[in-house]
């Protein structure tokens, strides 16, 4: 993954680069000498130390300092995996704090520490703590943060350094020790793309081609196939939202599609009906979310998902105002895993006539568990086109999901009580609620694989929502529908 | 000061944080209940205690805490100077870092310090000193820094920012304990206002007159005095540049005004005169910076200066080829307390035959010092009107002039070496360099009163900037023209 | 005013066309010699001729033609009232239809009109009835078009075209054979300035200072005092809006000054009051229209005012829900012309109650005629300061205005039945009805003169204005509260 | 044709239509009562009559007017063909001018035509002349110009009167009498598209979707056959240029695509290749207009690719001052029916050598003549892939087409002398010269059918288009480079 992008961001990120530096009329473009696209050269390594301490040093001023970090991303950009890695190591290990500096500053602070009452210690003594306190700070500062953040403000700068984390993320897989850089980076992208930098904007049938394209790349829950495919799904019955970052304009962060509908939607493949009529939206009465992706992976971390479904509900309501219901209508990823697990643990998951219906419908004369036998019935191709079959398994698998999503997991290994779903998770912790439960809601593949075709809506009662969010942090109790609540319990 | 902003900022930000509330559609407005403006009640003190820490913890979930930082800054407005004294003091001292938790997270990370060499310590070691290094930085944030970011993405939150330190700055000088909360915020602002976020955008004519506006009151080097002036200083052989922050959209940070010339200028009354005929711009090779001023007092410490002057030149150079010269018309600010010092402490600043002239002219009986009586002569108001006076002065001052810029201060309260001058340590630190002297390049009052009338050419050669910054840094040693050099010379 | 204009159009339109015709690229300027800005010298009379017929044949093709187009429009701006108005005779006289060329066109044409019925008529005749018809109609169309034609799409030019029309009716009044040139202009004005190519925009706070200030010069009907007052006008509870053309963006065409009140508004001095207490529009429920201005001279003819306040009043609509009615507070121009003028011819205007009320206040021992004392009572200097006599007159004066403003001229004079105020006659040709009549309205100068201080609120209801305005057109008859008929009334 | 744009329109034009209703505020859309698709129920018709006639009255006012306009062209878009055609012949037959009318305006008319010579004719005949001109001008003027007006401002009003026009043109075919509304609409649109009234805007990848849709679909002569070829003709190495007008600003009028290259191109598949490496554009010399089209059929007979080529060459030049030479890269589609008819009339048109040549090439036995041999040589598929073929041919052809482009056809049923070739014509009759001779310039399908594969560069040399522009109208003479001329002459 790690080789793929990276000929696209040569591409597209070199050439903003250099863009960049030119338009920095700064004069000659400070060009490093070539290295080999492993770095695997020593004397390629020892250059390259010489320019990143030249650039984090800074000793030409900010603006020669931003230019040499230009640079330095065009010569990464140049890179083959194997030196990407390496070049990430050497800033993971020669570019971090230095241990000796924090030992100093903390003796040097600690007895410092006592005087800070107002109370008590003197004023010389309380400024002489200040100072003490910014040195620890400032030990506590890893020298390639001075690196990274030099590359704010250089064209595509930003986005260097997403991409740059989403390769820390991919190399950390093998070599775990890359935390620090990771961290890092989290850290610093975490304060430059606070939500309140950040800018919603509609994204349309007249939004620039650029950003549509990569919504078509970046569209994750249900994919858009073709041009055509993403116009139908911005015709006037739709919206589609995206926040952006203002020093990285061409790059959606995560965006969200909304269909404007009559009533709850409760199956995903009539939205995305291509041939199915355009609905006045002004008729709407529901808003449905029907797809959130992110695009950045080298955001992961980072959240937004939160802030974008409030500031889209709040955007329609005051567009729209009959549309009264906020929705979503989301897979269950987790479920079937779960379920699996469960039916193979649990003796009593399936009540007797349950366990018979199945055995009947597995036509099964070899004697194996009912649970195994629901396992092996949800494992058949198009089991969804058999009528009877659905039929049968419908009240059985609704019960199973309702339970499912009425669990919460507190393993310790996880902060906090959660939903079992991760799906289920993000949407409980932004305060929604869990309205209803979708037979055949998802019948594509994965939906059939992961979901066992179930699709859930959860609900944005706007008002509600902060009551929510703080009971489910605080007891990991979900708000479920009386609908919902029934379905869960064994008859 | 307090006092007078406050108002102000009522009228203007109130609007928009009321317009933020209503806007974030989260029903109703978490309005705080009234508290005394001077916020002398205990139980005032205690409600607002508990509606910050509310705030900080933000359980209602982050866009709810974002409500209430708004409510609070709505709050904060309406106080007068003792109440926002108060507040800033809680601030101050309740909002701090807890030492006690520093001292844990200090004796827990000590230890993992040792570990950290990759060749020693193992990875379980590494890792346990990750974590207590994460613990440890977090510890040394004070709690009001999440009051703080909350108030991103507001409207008006960032001025409300910028404005909450130059109130902090102004109660510093009663109260010097106030340092945490000024030293935070700037920290804080200095993130966020980094170069790479701030947009370069020319003021014009064309520009809205909300933003004009405040160039106009915010002009500090030579005051606009009216829309007619400003209109005068935007014609076509002008240019104005200005930073702006994404998130603090109608207000600039700085602002530079450049003049194009043929030749480079010597008075800035000349420059100034609105019956003087418009030049072509295109006919121009100079482009002379006349006047830069920060706008924002709450940004103090934070510089942009250095940038924009380097962008302006950038653009200038691209949009007229012809341009070959950038320089300033500067003042010298500290001339004269430096010049009244020197002559009273050192007796041989006059050579003879110059103390000898100044006698004369001084028309003096009484046998006072030849220092004392050019002090007298230049304290004489309209002394630039005495033909003979300037004749006679001319030669005697440019060279203390040539002098004084030539010195470099090496006091060791000072850091490193430095101009005298802080008008020309700005500019030397920039990367220019000493150009010229000009004779009564500026007759106004404060011209004759703080320079002597004398005005400086610093020229920023784009090509020179980076190593004179550097060498300026090193050594404190100037880059001067033959000419100012020769000037500089005792005869 | 020809000459005072001149000036003006010079500095600013000039620059203009410049860049106009460096940014076309075409090489080399084609710059007239230079005549006498008088042009009363034969020779450059005859220069210009030339260039007038090189433009208007265009032989070196469209792009060109506009260039001279450019170079003649330069050289008219640097001319004189005198040369100007020579220049604008050449066009009347000698770029007209070639009345020959008509003649023959007609002969020609004539004989064919008998065979267009299609019942009769070839095929063959009707085609040559067609080509017979099409040649008429450019016999008819005069030379001077042509040229005029070529101004569009020059930087400025259709600003330039509208101030020649300026010109064209200034000097008109002298020489009134300029029928022509005024005539053609307007039409190509007309078509060009068809409301469906004109942009409403909202004017605020945040436009270009450019175009406020013209708002500041163009304001006819309630002078705008300085920059301050401006924006006082902007304020929240205010809406300004203007009507822009696209190839003439920086010049309003018409703008309209609207307050956002609570009730309808009865004294134009309480709105303007600059110390007046900002109010909240989201709790108003009427929209005043205070102020509409024309800024064009030269589209004086080419109506839009009808347009603006139906556009005005939607967006006001749809923006704020709560506001449901729409209204002027507008004066009566004529009123004391036509009472001084009834007074004077009419015995029994006053009743005798009346007459004597009118008597006792002018406190007159000379025995003159009620009428000529109620005008002498009507031009003493600050009368509506004094409250016995405002009392007294109220009661008069408000039953005289509103029989005013119920009668209708027939004069043939004038093409139909309209109101004998002018304001009137716009207002319920626009539709609207006569609602309310407010005494001591409008305490100026000039509103004391004109309409002895009193105010008229028109109203618009939006489903009434298309049923009214047909029945004013068709009848003279305007549609009047019962509030006003009653005042009408003579009790 | 007719009915295939129809529903397209249909779709799109009406949404826009009810929105312009609806945003106008004017509460009850006039909605028509539905008509039979076909129009052909004579009660249909007669109310169809009755609405046109209020409309064009406008008894309800100008905005009431155009709304009925907005109804009427909704009816419109709901027609089938025949309908349409019917609707066409009523407005043709019956809105006409009125031959009595036009009669007695001519007979008012004609007397006064002796006065206006200013030195006889009193002020008071001049007067009278004046009126009666204005009568019959307006006399002249069908009442079906006041309906199309009245679409002007609507939303989609401009583009449905540019639809109507293809309409007309369409259904011309069968029905020629339909010259009047056809001419009528081409003149109405041809004032509203002056150029003047044009914006030139470049198209990238960040421009609008919905704009480069169109793209797509209007593209020509070189098919753009996915988003990824748009995107690759995107590139930084090549522009593209559209005109919009104002009040139609998604759909473009004609569109130009420039590659940017070292070298004047000779191949056109070279220049479409996507495999082929992305140019440096600073690196460019040679501005290379590849493919011009028309976007809008209802504006032909209304040009504006004259003033796009200047335009664009002087945008490019402005933005590469390295690029010197502006050409195209044309096909010759008329080449092939001239070379067709030339050969089989004229004997000599071939010399005996090349006679020889080609019959040798055709290895033909049966003794026809070399013109129908060389004939049945490219009608062979395929035949540019034979390369003894293409070596024999290419002198032959490259002569036959260079006095192809030579010759000027001065037919009388064509005004004036014009090259034979449509696309030379175009090209010579906007000022560039033809500069060269490409062998297999383009060898897809159509390229050989009509050109032979040869294709031309026409050279726009800014300075000289002038001067060979005139020199093209008055003469029909085309400037020709040496090569071109050498290459025409017999050997």
């Amino acid at each position: 993954m790690l080789r793929e992008t990276a000929s696209g961001l040569l591409d597209r990120t070199l050439g903003r680069f250099l863009k960049s530096l030119r338009s920095g009329g700064q004069g000659e473009i400070p060009l490093l000498d070539r290295v080999h696209p492993d770095l695997d050269d020593p004397s390629d390594q020892e250059h390259l130390r010489k320019r990143v301490d030249a650039c984090i040093e800074g000793r030409g001023g900010e603006v020669s300092a931003r230019a040499q970090a230009a640079a330095l991303g065009e010569m990464y950009l140049a890179l083959k995996r194997a030196g990407r890695v390496r070049f990430l190591r050497m800033l993971e290990e020669e570019y971090d704090t230095d241990p000796q500096a924090i030992g100093e500053a903390i003796d040097a602070f600690r007895p410092t520490l006592a005087t800070i009452d107002p109370e008590h210690g003197s004023e010389k003594e309380r400024r002489a703590h200040r100072i003490a306190l910014d040195h620890l700070r400032r030990a506590l500062i890893p020298r390639r943060l001075r690196l990274f953040k030099r590359f704010n403000g250089l064209n595509g700068g930003v986005k260097f350094l997403v991409d740059l984390r989403a390769d820390a993320l991919d190399a950390k897989r093998e070599h775990p020790d890359l935390i620090g850089v990771d961290e890092d980076l989290r850290a610093l992208l975490a304060s430059w793309f606070d939500p309140g930098f950040l800018k919603l904007r509609r994204i349309t049938w007249e939004s620039p081609a650029f950003v549509l394209e990569k919504l078509i790349g970046y569209e994750a829950v249900h994919e858009i196939r073709s041009w055509d495919d993403l116009k139908n799904r911005l015709e006037p019955d739709r919206r589609c939202y995206a926040f952006f970052h203002p020093n990285m304009h061409a790059e959606p962060l995560i965006f969200v599609q909304v269909a404007l509908v009559r009533g709850m939607s409760s199956s995903v493949q009539a939205l995305l009906d291509p041939t199915a009529p355009l609905e006045d939206p002004l008729a709407a009465d529901c808003a449905i979310f029907y797809s959130i992706s992110n695009c950045q992976r080298g955001l992961s971390g980072v959240s937004f998902g939160n802030f974008l479904i409030k500031q889209v509900a709040t955007d329609i309501a005051r567009d729209l105002p009959d549309i009264k219901t906020f929705a979503t209508l989301s897979p269950m990823p987790d479920f079937r895993s779960w379920l699996d697990a469960r039916l193979e643990e649990e003796e009593g998951l399936l009540d007797p006539a349950q366990a018979t219906t199945i055995l009947e419908l597995a036509d099964n004369p070899d004697g194996i568990p009912a649970g195994s036998a629901l396992r092996t019935l949800l494992d058949r191709p198009h089991w969804n086109e058999d009528a009877d079959l659905t039929n049968a398994l419908r009240p059985i698998l609704l019960h199973l999901a309702a339970r499912f999503l009425s669990e919460t997991s507190s393993s310790t290994a996880q902060r906090g009580k959660r939903s079992l779903d991760r799906v289920a998770h993000f949407h409980l912790d932004n305060g929604a609620r869990i309205e209803r439960i979708n037979w055949l809601g998802d019948i594509s593949k994965r939906g059939l694989e992961q979901s066992a075709g179930i699709m859930v809506n959860y609900r944005y009662v706007l008002e509600d929502v902060e009551d929510n969010h703080e009971r489910y942090c605080a007891t990991g109790e979900a708000p479920i529908s009386m609908e919902v609540k029934r379905l869960a319990k064994r008859k």
